[in-house]
């Protein structure tokens, strides 16, 4: 019989560098019981089933996460996903199967508390300092550029009307995502860095994120785990669960 | 006869740095005009009557601050104040005055957009990653260290609950502001720059504002000018003004 | 006749940005006297010659560059050129054309003593610490991207044997400048920047300069006037003029 | 019988941190043996004896490096001494110790690569800019402040003429080392970084080094291994071993 007020949690890509990092500090909470532990190939609605998960945990690739997330809501689960790479038709997807399933699913592309500050708050400050550029910096091994992330908050910034302080093609003005200019550097001995640099007249204004290590994602992947079950249908980004919804 | 719709100015401190570099952009707004610029040992009640002054600015001494305050409400004009140096009593007795005299008083430390955005997303942050330290760096002109501005976000800071990362009476750990630790740099080239840096587990979130020129503080000044007549008695800080009042 | 001592100086472009930010500080300088300023469409061999001048200073356009030097040289004096754009068939030319007529000219890209040593730092640097980029931000009026100097530094490190972190086609990834990456922002309250990024196994180091107003330029054009009239041929950079020669 | 070319090392305070980042990748090497592990309380002499020591490698505290020198000395061995905390007279006697026993210790508070150019950029730079300030930061477990790495720079960079941008006794303003000023902050999220503020006029220049973890410091134990046998005599920092004298 399941311990009162402990979560029961499937983790799925357990043996990729996030399952890694994060695997040890899941266990150690004390609400948190990690049921089962699976990888690609698996049968994750088998898993999630006979463990009678309450939250299936998933960080594996962008390939098998929109059918992970019909896997674990037919096991009766509810989800929180870390792989990044769903399109908009995927997330509407997912919303309403969710819906359907009366069941809850966070999808974020970062979990680092001041990540979701950092995404919050250059919102805002678009709206008064609309000429901005993203630079990001990741360790050599990352495979796309710019970051999920990145990518991310170009699209946050675009909406708040945000747009690059001057237009042009050359190669070195970067990407143009929506009209906000995103540069990737690549380099060892830095392992996450974003940078949201603001001007206005006379003044200049950057908010700047780093995360050392995989730990940083600990405590919002925990805050997703234990709130995901007082939701129905599909959650964007950490910053509901952390701050509350805004009016 | 005061023309329909455009605010009559009374400029106390019109020869300092801010005076000068404020007065050109605000005489080139539509809707301000400068019926009067004033200096200490000038009569600012007298002159605020002559003129009909409808807000007088003060950027001139901490010394003189509350006997203008007094002189521009006993002259039936609303207060913009640049000057620093308040104490709570001051304010207190300033915020009374006001209210009696039916005037609104906007009393900032900073006018600059990116600054009063970095000292909201400072307390914001607070809550979520407590441990932070302040670094301001000014021209080695400035007489005071810490600045009027980074002291005041350390209150803010302390109030919403930050710290810093150790304590320790090390003149390197710099002045301990109820908590807060801030580190003031005078150097050569550089005219106004301030840092928050926020550390948790694993990852670190700094906010960075820089006022190349004096020319920041006009929008927050025009603003101040545009809003205050709507107020009635203190308010601190440009935040509302800028933003609205938050729930 | 000639005070002793004294430098006489033809400044051409006095009318451009450099150039009314340069002229009162070398007006100032107690051996230095400006004898003419030429514009555009002057006959500046002419001019230098009715003036006797000793040295001609050019911060014009680089389309006239070339002739400009030719004309100095034609007209007996000395150059500091402080226009870019030059070809190295070009710096050939000139050089071959210094030599004949035995007179020095100094071609930099920027006059910044910061911007200098930075340079000089970051090429040796590059020999320690291969993997390396580039992050220049300048206002948006700037018409180029990238800048000419940070064109220079990823020059100078590609020569000194870095490379990018990471190769790699994509928009956000910036322009590869023989094998170093250069990333251009464009925003208002920022007037030049130029940050060069090194990573290593657990550790990164930063060189970031900033220059906040043109008369960062002067003490360098200074010290090329009165370098110039020592040399023979032509000198790139201010590294000589500035640190002597390296062994 | 000692393999030809293979370097014996003993390594006192196997059991600290850094003992236990380094000593994989020093086993790792192929001209390094480790031929044995000492902890505090171990005859250090004995062992370097017996083990038939080339170098001792010392990373225990400050108040035994000393008498480990001593040890190392009487043993045959040269030395590797990465703990800080000597004064001068202590460095002097070690001097002559060395010299007496024909052998080589290098002494230096920091081996990352990228530190030591860091120091070796700052000195050269205060000769052109001396107006500047040091800022570092460390993980909330530091014990000291400054640390001895921020203090060796502060005392080269006072040697090479350096100067606060202003004096003055405001707690915030830091402290004073030799006239430049130190400012420590204690953060989690963030392992070690140094940055060093120059001023001038118009301009700024800033290195900053960030050692993300202690495998930064492998390079440089190693290279400091590989050169100490044929130095004798002792050897400050580890400038002259990665780049040559400087003439």
């Amino acid at each position: 019989m399941t311990e009162a007020g402990v979560i029961r949690v499937v983790f799925a890509g357990a043996q990729g560098r996030m399952g890694r990092a994060l695997l040890p500090g899941l266990a150690a909470a004390d609400d948190v019981t990690i049921v089962a532990e699976v990888e690609q190939g698996d049968d994750l609605e088998r898993r999630a089933r006979e463990t009678r998960a309450d939250v299936v945990v998933d960080f594996t690739e962008p390939a098998s996460a929109v059918s992970n997330a019909d896997a674990l809501l037919a096991a009766g689960a509810h989800g929180v996903i870390g792989t990044t790479g769903f399109t908009e038709a995927d997330l509407d997807r997912l919303d309403l199967a969710a819906r359907k399933a009366g069941r809850g699913l966070i999808v974020a592309p970062n979990f680092a508390l001041g990540m979701v500050l950092l995404q919050r708050f250059a919102e805002e400050a678009a709206r008064y300092l609309p000429a901005v550029e993203i630079v990001e910096t990741h360790h050599p091994d990352k495979l796309d550029a710019p970051s999920g992330t990145a990518y991310d908050t170009a699209r946050r910034l675009a909406r708040a009307g945000a747009r690059a302080g001057r237009p042009g093609a050359e190669p070195a003005r970067g990407l143009d995502v929506d009209g906000v200019r995103v540069h990737s550097l690549r380099l060892p001995g830095i392992a996450a860095r974003q940078e949201v640099h603001f001007g206005g007249l006379g003044e200049a204004l950057l908010l700047r994120h780093d995360a050392a290590g995989r730990d940083c994602y600990l405590p919002g992947v925990l805050a997703a785990i234990r709130a995901v079950s007082n939701r129905v249908g599909l959650v964007r980004g950490l910053e509901d669960v952390l701050f509350g919804e805004r009016s």
